[in-house]
């Protein structure tokens, strides 16, 4: 049977990508040597790492002010890791705290600078984007979350600021077009909507980098990854290949644009009918809708188990809600074709047949 | 036609973990997914991790007193960490400099203590392990890189001491016993003799690590990911995976003592021929050869491209040496069957008879 890859991450690749990375771990051109068992240093690894940078270029329409690295660590490490290149001890920073991730992000921040809380959307249990707040100009940055997996809450927007944004995107990058002159520093872990666990993204603007100061363990510097083209040491080569992959897949299909049109006819699909359907009630405040993670609940608890068995039994893999939320998260990221979403959709509607 | 692959590291895996990985990539288990997507927190995933762990327990004969974990960022990043974690600023930590690795561990750990130079060998461009040295009890640990995949050098023996070791094995670990207890932490990088890059290995003496005390980022305290089983932000599941499937089959062949005895043997084959082949000499000194990489040079500089180009005619890949040291280097860890290495030795008889 069809399985249809709804986890919140590590999270579905397109098919295409998967066969080829299978085809590449067996052997990597016609090398007669897996690409997992290759140098960094061989010219099959340099080609792959020029190309998933240039690719990011490309796809996010970046211009020469921008260094883009691939590091190992996932977003968690960029918590600090952003803190320690950017904040001095005295410098103050901003942070928006919209879940569990931007509460961690800015935990990590404290042990630099003056981080401080800007605003926060915990006193709905961070079911909305929180919107009314001044950003000081004073501020070395502030730190976004972009989309929130566990909440099911996106930006739509960001606001015009004097000051640079340092933004978490790994569960939402990729997924629609950007500004990117508002940003700093992005970051994202490839395991939602690039590839495997195992590379993390960093794009950041030069001048902006040009402010760093403390000095800091030599991996954990920012420009020495860039000076060697995030080659200084072993570089993550399969996740790497992999978000290749995807990116060359995000270009087929008409790259972050195209891709973006995609991903609203999904979400519309599954919202529309957690609206319609007398059963379900979605978590996250309309009109901050996540597009990438679809957090509904059952009206009657009783039923939680026997929905998830029917999705089960339907193909669809991984809806179970995050504990802080509970009921269910279905994310669509890139990958997720169409069809998967109407196969959950058609369950929801059988179970209203039923239970309704 | 067959290829050995002789790289440093990236390097060489056993085939039928080469053709495992590359079918899991494609789907695990009867999941109906690929083990690129499924989450981190899956059955599938949590089943690896564990046998991941169990197997380093078992492979080292290691008892409850050690901690076992899967990290990121490589060797290098190791170099800082355990600095970081185990030297105070006022303490003192000793380091044997055998070459480039240790240089760097050195000089990451003086950001964070009282890190000194106990002996070196660069004296002679690294071609020896440092024997004669007093190991002052003060020290809160001795760090060494037990074998130098650029010099070819490899300690034969750790020196009973009172003083716990720290130790970068990154190039020799599972290839013959050790005696664990010596050591306060040893660590790997996992692309020599485990998997492919992007998973780093620690194992932590309990004792040992319960003298940490500085305050230090989250993801970068060793307790942080002991707590949570590797798995306190995404691991890079299919790195470890990979370096799962290849403890598999260390223990199929006997295990670290079986590898042993194989490897002995591979690098008696080489070793012998550069002895006895007038044109090759071996640039380390004998009683430090290492037995996972072996250096070597051709007494006339100007046919090292036509024997390049010979190796290569015959199958051998990655042989050219570091330019540090020059001529040739054939890496011969674990997964090079000893077909490989007679394919390389006999390159250099029917080099010998054209050129001798």
């Amino acid at each position: 049977m069809k399985k249809y890859n709804f986890y919140a991450g590590p999270a579905i690749l397109p098919q295409e990508v998967i066969e080829q990375s299978a085809k590449s771990a067996l052997e990597i051109g016609d090398t007669g040597l897996s690409l997992l068992e290759v140098s960094h240093r061989s010219k099959e690894v340099a080609d792959i790492m020029e190309e998933a940078k240039t690719s990011v270029y490309e796809l996010l329409h970046l211009n020469d002010n921008y260094e883009v690295v691939f590091l190992q660590g996932g977003a968690s490490s960029q918590f600090f890791m952003s803190a320690m290149n950017f904040l001095g001890e005295s410098e103050r920073a901003g942070y928006i705290d919209t879940g569990s991730w931007s509460t961690k992000a800015l935990k990590e921040a404290k042990k630099f600078g003056q981080a401080e809380l800007t605003a926060s959307s915990k006193d709905k249990n961070y079911n909305y984007i929180p919107k009314a707040y001044q950003i000081d100009k004073d501020l070395k940055y502030l730190h976004l979350t972009s989309n929130n997996t566990i909440f099911g809450t996106q930006y739509q927007g960001f606001p015009d600021s004097d000051v640079k944004y340092i933004c978490d995107m790994s569960s939402d990058i990729f997924s629609k077009p950007i500004d990117t002159s508002k940003f700093g520093m992005i970051y994202a872990g490839a395991q939602k909507n690039l590839g495997p666990a195992g590379a993390t993204l960093v794009i950041l603007d030069k001048e902006f980098l040009a402010r760093t100061s403390r000095e800091v363990p030599t991996m954990l510097d920012y420009n020495t990854h860039i000076a060697k083209d995030s080659s200084f040491n072993t570089p993550p080569v399969f996740s790497i290949y992999v978000s290749m992959l995807t990116m060359r897949w995000l270009k087929k299909h008409g790259g972050v644009e195209g891709l973006a049109q995609k991903n609203e006819a999904k979400a519309k699909l599954l919202y529309d009918e957690i609206d319609r359907n007398t059963l379900f009630v979605g978590t996250a405040q309309k009109e901050d809708r996540s597009l990438m993670n679809v957090c509904f609940l059952l009206n009657n608890d009783a039923l939680v188990d026997e929905f998830l068995a029917q999705s089960a039994a339907a193909g669809c893999v991984g809806i179970k809600g995050h504990r802080s939320v509970g009921g269910f998260r279905a994310s669509i990221y890139n990958a997720m074709p169409q069809e998967g979403v109407q196969v959950l959709v058609d369950v929801m509607k059988s179970f209203e047949e039923k239970h309704g």
